[in-house]
């Protein structure tokens, strides 16, 4: 199976798997649930969910093991974009090519959907299996801490602080660390728990998550920049037009190039204690740093 | 100890607990951890964790085994709190007597303190200690289920959607199980598992939550009709403003104050299976009856 097989294969897997976990469309109160479908099933690129579940194979695991930590991600993933977009936050009309949760369902309601699929996370992470040396308990607080204060959130709200003032390359890397490393790591560490992974294989895809979160921010900057609305499927330029620090306005686009193949070169040395069976995971790394949406 | 005091010293322990827990008001970034604080306190009742607290002395069990649990329904319930107050939802610039968590902090940074209010339940119940009978999955799944779409969420969205429109008894009891007796009977129910409580009891707090939950909720509605902004610390006559059906509007006043001393009895009887020990609950189950704001 090439890659791009691979990818519609697992995304489909969590698909059907989200679609089972989640209250039916026209479940009483229809509404909440609707836009809860209406905001996961939007054609998303599944990438955490997609990392989750690579991982676990990566280290020896059934895939199905992961689905529901796979599922977990993706939902608190997609919580954290309804309410980004929100107008009191970053006012974005546009997702993933389709209208904002808010501008089809109202703000409340926007408002509503995103709790819900938070509060969703924890509902289908507790029904995660457990392994010999990952019990639920830490798996409920890796996740609630990745999408705390500290991170996920402080993320968000370092990147609302920080607009219209002049950020140090230093000062971004721990806004992406917090905004994007943080889960794309913890969907990567719950796939190897899912997989009963030794500490060392953890400490591996531990590593590779930063790199590979670091890199894909880059890379996102890069194609704010680069790219069209069209082909984005989110409203291009809206980085400088916030006021927004990004790696391109810190250190221009050549340099941005060269610091995301750099992430992406660091994330795929993490891998070598996973041998052989990372090549998935090298593989997603590549084609996220030669991505063009 | 009377009453009085018992509630004062089980808050006191209550806020002691949520103190340790929470992210300190000046670490970075700071803004969103001291909306956190100045929403959680904020001279709040704590019904929700001095029942958790009172449930588990009821039920046998250490007070001590219960304060996680107890920060965690009380995170919970201050999350939903911000967020109702929101302008695209309730639209309230008081709450406990001071302005709101958006009209402080504004409207972006309100939503992620709720937000974090909410991930920071699951980083604290997830310290939960757990007894024989009741292990950390079954404590998260209770929690997160009745955050969820189908209950607590699901009742704001009823109740926004039912604004303006006449709704029957049926309907409005569905609304009041849903946004306020689950979140109570929870509250309860998690402090019964953490005194390792047989199925029985735990049976018995269910009971007791549920018609507790009715009764506060018409109570609620009797004072919103009836006492002041200044008394309640929240904006009287908010219901009939707005359209929201309430008991008094559907039953009149009178016949709301026999179903609140109606459902209070059941709640009392409940109780109970769990003998002299549940002397608290029925006091505090009278004196919210009794309560006036």
């Amino acid at each position: 199976m090439d890659l791009k097989a691979y990818l519609a294969n697992r995304s489909a897997l969590v698909d059907a798997a989200m679609d089972a976990f989640l209250p039916k469309a026209k479940e009483r109160p229809a509404t909440i649930h609707a836009a809860m479908r209406y905001a996961i099933f939007a054609g998303g690129k599944r990438l955490r969910p997609v990392l989750c579940v690579a991982a676990t194979e990566a280290c020896g695991g059934e895939t199905s093991n992961a689905l529901a930590a796979a599922c977990a991600v993706e939902l608190m993933h997609t919580y954290s974009l309804v309410h980004d977009d929100l107008p009191a936050m970053d006012d974005d009309d546009l997702r993933r090519g389709r209208p904002t949760c808010h501008k089809v369902y109202g703000e409340g309601m926007a408002v509503l959907c995103g709790d819900a699929l938070l509060t969703e996370a924890f509902i289908v992470l507790a029904k995660a299996p457990i392994t010999s040396r990952y019990g639920i308990r830490e798996i409920v607080a890796e996740l609630a801490e990745t999408g705390g204060s500290r991170k996920l959130i402080g993320g968000q709200v370092m990147d609302l602080e920080g607009e219209g003032s002049q950020l140090s390359k230093r000062e971004l890397i721990r806004i992406h660390e917090a905004k994007t490393a943080a889960l794309l790591t913890t969907s990567l560490r719950l796939g190897a728990m899912a997989a009963n992974a030794t500490p060392a294989k953890l400490d591996a895809v531990t590593k590779f998550g930063y790199n590979l979160g670091l890199a894909f921010q880059v890379i996102d900057d890069i194609l704010d920049v680069t790219q069209s609305t069209e082909i984005l499927g989110k409203t291009a330029g809206k980085d400088q037009s916030v006021g927004k620090a990004t790696y391109p306005s810190i250190i221009g686009l050549d340099a941005s190039r060269k610091e995301a193949a750099r992430f992406t070169k660091a994330a795929m040395t993490a891998l070598k204690p996973l041998g052989k069976k990372a090549v998935r995971l090298e593989e997603i790394a590549a084609y996220l740093l030669q991505r063009d949406y």
